[in-house]
């Protein structure tokens, strides 16, 4: 027989399945995974073709990561710290409350070894990990009422989960879980008084400015959350170097995509939020810091029983220090000033 | 004869000569070209190789973008800018003075028409281009004395170029062209009072820090600049789909490469260098808003006589007034946030 040519062999016809954590409303997100799939076809002239499924198609949305792990699948796109409960490690791999804003997170994976700390905890759980998506820093969400100070955050009934729910408790919030489709009839009923869902994109298509106008910011969880490709270790390992390589190249392209395409999009739908009635608040500074503060209690008590967590949070932490002290200069004071003439209607 | 396999059909053999307008030295900027080559030869096992040439090695610097659209190579990698002095609508391409920041030149470029209306333009010029870099906004350089108010700038000579230098000699600052390499003695000598280059990181490798110590924030000419990854347009046309896909997604994954690359170096490096001695000012408000009206005058003049760079001028003010709405919320204040987290030392 014939041999095949080298080329053939390297690019051989492959059709991978990949389970989203997402619902396809969620267009930007779910779409990132999309986004990913046409550049890998179309870098591969169509040999390597992934098949993205919605949550639900194929398993519930928060169970993709353990889909992928058990080679249900070979590929989930999901957020990291839905699987927190299992291990708090899993948060770092999207956001953990009081980050990393979406260019320090790109910084900190690409080039500060974050990505390669992850994946040493991601191997032991059966999964190869990419940063796939960014929502940049997210709406603080939609309030009843308003809330100024710690006393006011008592006995709110806020839906809110992973770690951001578990720290706000201390402060007597009293954090629920509800799935998207639910959480508007929960909020107009009063079952809830405040719910946390995206950015402006997103929240204006679920219409909570209509039961709950005060719209606050920022939201301290989720700083810059990166959305997570997650892949099945063993079928990862098997791949031809060629499809890692066009992997890596379209999850690296899809994650600046998902955030150019959210920087577009937002900015229209906030103007439109505002015209309904969207009353803008920011969280008071009183507030923050309390939230900073029960954060920083949270990653002690984490700290001291979990090494892995310890080991990937200890080196984010120093690579933020610098982070925040270089971004304060160019970056936020170019911003500062163009916001300023943004104010005054001179831009 | 046996007919070639589909696949060898679409997957040619190609080799291209990109020459860049950068010196080697210029590590990061010069790098995000061999990032892009690097992820198309692995996408394509080889078979599409881009071989990088630095400033000098087949044309200079400046002459890149010429070269690429004679055809002496197939592609370019520069910045745009450099050819506004043939076509001001040039300078759009990577930045104007208070410009978009990286977020919103990224949002407008592929979501908001940005790079359509660019690659009219180019295509009449005999290119087609892609963004594939970016250094975030850039420092405003370093001063041998202070500057405080719009006085201290006249009769300044600052190695500035481009529009930069255009709209700053408004104010009575006498812009020089200086090459890299020149400009330490320069400086040294008191031929020049004030240089700009880039960051901490570039800069640091420079040692501007020992000639001239005050060093001023932000490069309110460069809040965002764009590397361009720039085709001959006639070689582009003729490429495989499969390897126009491979470029895209190789020029985007780059261009967010850089990005995330100094966002990694110049903390670090802006440490050592105030170690070292550099004193950091900000650029006064009243300098900032005198730039400010200077660089509107200049937009008017350009406008009233090019009707191509207005046109694209205006899309982009259009997304830049609603962009710096939106950036107001979440993200500043969350940046804001934990810079005074960071300057109480409560990271």
């Amino acid at each position: 027989a014939l041999a095949s040519p080298a080329i053939a062999q390297s690019m051989p016809k492959i059709t991978w399945r990949c389970t989203s954590s997402f619902p396809k409303a969620l267009d930007t997100i779910y779409g990132a995974a999309e986004t990913m799939a046409e550049f890998v076809k179309g870098a591969t002239d169509g040999n390597f073709e992934i098949q993205i499924f919605a949550a639900g198609e194929i398993v519930p949305g928060l169970q993709a990561a353990d889909a992928a792990a058990a080679g249900t699948v070979e590929m989930a796109h999901t957020a990291s710290y839905y699987y927190w409960g299992k291990d708090a490690t899993y948060a770092l791999g999207t956001a953990i409350p009081f980050g990393l804003n979406y260019r320090q997170q790109n910084a900190w994976l690409y080039y500060g070894g974050g990505n390669e700390l992850l994946n040493e905890f991601y191997h032991t759980e059966g999964l190869h990990t990419l940063p796939c998506g960014n929502t940049g820093a997210q709406m603080g969400g939609w309030f009843r009422k308003e809330i100024n100070t710690v006393e006011d955050l008592k006995g709110l009934k806020m839906r809110i989960g992973g770690m951001g729910g578990k720290i706000i408790e201390k402060l007597g919030v009293v954090p629920q879980q509800i799935a998207g489709g639910d959480i508007y009839p929960a909020l107009e009923k009063g079952t809830i008084d405040a719910t946390e869902w995206v950015g402006p994109y997103d929240d204006q298509k679920l219409g909570f400015n209509k039961v709950a106008q005060y719209y606050y910011y920022p939201g301290w969880w989720e700083g810059g959350p990166v959305l997570n490709a997650m892949f099945n270790k063993a079928k990862w390992d098997e791949l031809p170097a060629a499809y890692q390589s066009v992997l890596d190249a379209a999850c690296r392209a899809a994650n600046a995509d998902m955030m150019a395409s959210y920087d577009y999009k937002n900015p229209a739908a906030l103007r439109q939020l505002v015209a309904d009635g969207a009353q803008l608040r920011p969280f008071s500074q009183e507030i923050l810091e309390a939230c900073y503060n029960a954060a920083m209690e949270t990653y002690d008590e984490i700290n001291a029983s979990n090494p892995t967590f310890k080991k990937i949070y200890d080196n984010q932490l120093a690579f933020k220090k610098d982070a925040y002290l270089w971004a304060q200069l160019s970056e936020y004071t170019f911003d500062t000033f163009m916001m300023i003439q943004q104010r005054a209607g001179k831009l």
